[in-house]
């Protein structure tokens, strides 16, 4: 069975987006998928409500991107989330980032699977495909 | 043949020279090479005249870049995708991101080579590299 | 052994702080890991003071940020690539981007191993795992 590993960096909406797709895809064709959030993107991880923040660049395609998305019945990062793992995949959130950003393991978002370090999740994704996202 | 597999998508032109130059050099390489476009990245794979985005962080370099491509002879992103796909590489439009922005696709710039969705393209993929600028 | 070659293409301190724990625990795992420094990244690769650009949309965390970072003791991202360079990393200059900033051999950190073409990173990076950061 091959891995996808994702490190889900970033903080933004589009690309946690992007992550919800991927895990939901890769876990669905029976992929190993693991996701390992980090910096920014730990923010959208906690206990709460969600943030949804754009990217500068394209602040003004925000509305249409959302209404599109609705239009679209797109399911939000958070569910796609939820489905890739009930198929298995595993969420991980960065033990280095919570520290700096003073996150601790009770303030974290039930759907984090566990804390790990970096290397722990270079381990785990060894010998499959790794994005940065 | 190792693959290449690369998601773009960043809607601004430094990461599409990065998508042309890696997909120009992986193909001129004799890698198997597929571009997977998406979100805002599908933005200049419309027809009509394509846009130059900077990201808002380095927007004061951006004519310092224009120049300093112009004096090297950098070629366009577009070129470099051309010339990638003289060599075999395949274009790709994401459905759910073409659905979102309400593009269809007669209105695909003739570069993309087909509409599909992220399973297909994970599919493809497997195996090899994947990159997601 | 596996290898990990790193796209460093953004110059903004938390992504290069990315590019640092990651070429720095897979050195430590004993992978062989390369990093090619390109665009943006390169503008923090030169000799004499390095800036600490943060992305637009996170500028307010910046200074949380940065004292969580002292507080935690987390290194900097070149601190952690000197320690992945003395367990073996390499770091590449890309030979366009220099062209295209008007970077000479000469004008690059002594961090930097040497100054190639993008085929070159990608053969040196063939069958091994690849992030663009």
């Amino acid at each position: 069975m091959s891995k996808l590993s994702i490190i889900c960096f970033s903080g933004t909406i589009d690309k946690l987006t992007s992550v919800g797709v991927l895990a939901q895809a890769g876990a669905a064709m029976g992929m190993e998928v693991s996701v390992f959030v980090t910096f920014w993107g730990l923010m959208n991880f906690t206990k709460g409500e969600k943030k949804a923040i754009m990217p500068k660049e394209f602040e003004a395609y925000g509305p249409m991107m959302m209404e599109g998305m609705k239009r679209e019945h797109v399911k939000s990062w958070y569910e796609m989330l939820k489905e890739a793992k009930e198929m298995g995949a595993k969420i991980y959130a960065c033990s280095m980032a919570a520290g700096v950003m003073n996150i601790k393991k009770e303030d974290l978002d039930p759907i984090v699977d566990d804390m790990v370090g970096a290397a722990t999740f270079l381990q785990e994704a060894e010998g499959g495909q790794i994005l940065f996202i």
